[in-house]
């Protein structure tokens, strides 16, 4: 691997200028000015070799764009527009250059197919595995952030798209829903909302958790993607259940009333008193249980 | 290692509320307030088991502290006050949740040290060695932020305390020098500043770059710590290599009219000129090579 000096230089030089950037990336910290009625908000969000990728099969332009494309899903999930990153690479001693700029060119068009700009990163080689982060910076831009915790009883429960069998390739090649999520917001309708991340079984109980209030999904209205279709034929397990648990579809799932929503989604179920999920499919109710994409702890 | 959600829950009790902050960490993103009238100044930094510490040797309470200490010494670079920051952990599989909470006390109490909030993150476990990173986000708070390219012909270059031989132990337990650092800003005196982690011979390097001048060290009167002395007993290399090289001092390097500045720290060397670094030191001149902390790429 070549020298870190040599591959910051290079960086440099790729980079747009935003209209934010006071200092750019190359001192101590980047210098930003905020734009004084906007809110700031921050997450960080990190990829790993065997587990959100691998290594040995995807490209390091995929594997950068995977990286910064989960956190612009952060960004859609509360309505919020990109406004900066910064991210971390750490590679094995034998990466090269080219694999290098691979990664952050990855990131960095990600980024900036979202008007997104890149300003900081710490690049270092290890003796362990390929793990990439990114913090992404949001502002809210004249709309409300869209927290998790907004939806009221009643509320129906809605997806921007069908579900399932992402790990055939749409884990990697997912559109952020930015722009889809701040017309949503900018309609008033939404109560709360949060991207499909670890899975519909598994997102929904966080909005119910914020929001204090249990849920029922309707099985018979989960939008099933042909993907989930195609894994059934490999695996047997039923294209809802691959739908509900897959999980990395990143589309949104979000709240409100549903005379006001059912134009803006699909309906897959509703908000209740209590706590827990239940799914109602073909006649029969069961809980629903969480099984969906928690990252392989436990 | 236990659920990734179990340790959030767990996290999200341990942090103290922010006046910034609007929505805290637990949603898709957490959002902050912030002060119209402040810069904001972002930077990201990674500490990996192997490279910046060991694993077998160093607690996890002192490896969170450093991974969040270097961020905080970024801020004092560029005299700003840190104000919120989010982390990443990436831990072998193995990993116990006491072990991820001492790394994450770790983080917290560091932060806190300086009023600093730790907003959000993310934990995953995986196949891999263990590695953090901190994303820092800094305020101006009234102080203009100094850079590392304001260095002017014939200012002095100067440095807040001893270096060298940090590998013995203040690698780990080293104080940011955020309060000194805004008190040196200001004074007005300042013309550019980069805190010592790469080393002297390197750090003054990128002061030269950034401010397109060259510089004079003086070797006699770098100021040499009592671990440069007594690693010259263990690898009998001189105690002035230990101090120019070694790096991970997080002392300041800073420039400024020497009439000013001689009360604000020990002078070192003058900005001169041209381009490289010359080292004088016994009546011999000789060019200073680079030969600092590089974390170990090539």
């Amino acid at each position: 691997m070549p020298g870190e000096f040599d591959f910051i230089h290079w960086v440099r030089g790729q980079e747009k200028s935003s209209p934010l950037l006071l200092v750019p990336p190359g001192d101590d910290l980047a210098v930003l000015k905020w734009p004084a009625d906007d809110l700031l908000l921050v997450g960080v969000d990190q990829v790993l070799d065997g587990v959100h990728f691998d290594s040995a099969v995807h490209t390091p332009r995929q594997i950068g764009r995977k990286a910064m494309n989960r956190n612009l899903s952060d960004c859609a999930a509360m309505a919020c527009l990109p406004a900066a990153a910064v991210a971390t690479v750490a590679a094995p001693t034998s990466t090269s250059l080219d694999y290098l700029k691979e990664l952050y060119l990855g990131l960095r068009d990600a980024a900036h197919a979202f008007q997104c700009a890149v300003v900081g990163g710490d690049t270092a080689a290890w003796d362990g595995k390929l793990a990439l982060t990114v913090t992404i910076l949001g502002r809210s831009a004249g709309v409300e952030p869209i927290t998790r915790g907004g939806a009221k009883l009643g509320h129906g429960i809605f997806v921007t798209g069908p579900l399932g069998g992402s790990i055939l390739g749409r884990h990697l090649t997912f559109e952020p829903r930015v722009n889809l999520a701040r017309e949503l917001a900018k309609t008033g309708a939404i109560s709360s909302m949060i991207d499909l991340s670890d899975g519909l079984s598994r997102d929904v109980r966080h909005l119910c958790e914020a929001s204090g209030l249990a849920a029922l999904i309707d099985g018979d209205r989960v939008p099933i993607h042909e993907d989930a279709h195609a894994l059934f034929r490999q695996d047997r397990r039923s294209p809802l259940e691959h739908a509900l648990h897959d999980g990395e579809d990143y589309e949104l799932l979000f709240t409100g009333p549903v005379e006001k929503c059912a134009a803006l989604g699909t309906q897959v179920g509703i908000m209740l008193v209590g706590r827990g999920v239940t799914l109602r499919s073909q006649g029969k109710a069961e809980p629903l249980r969480a099984g969906g994409w928690e990252h392989p702890l436990g």
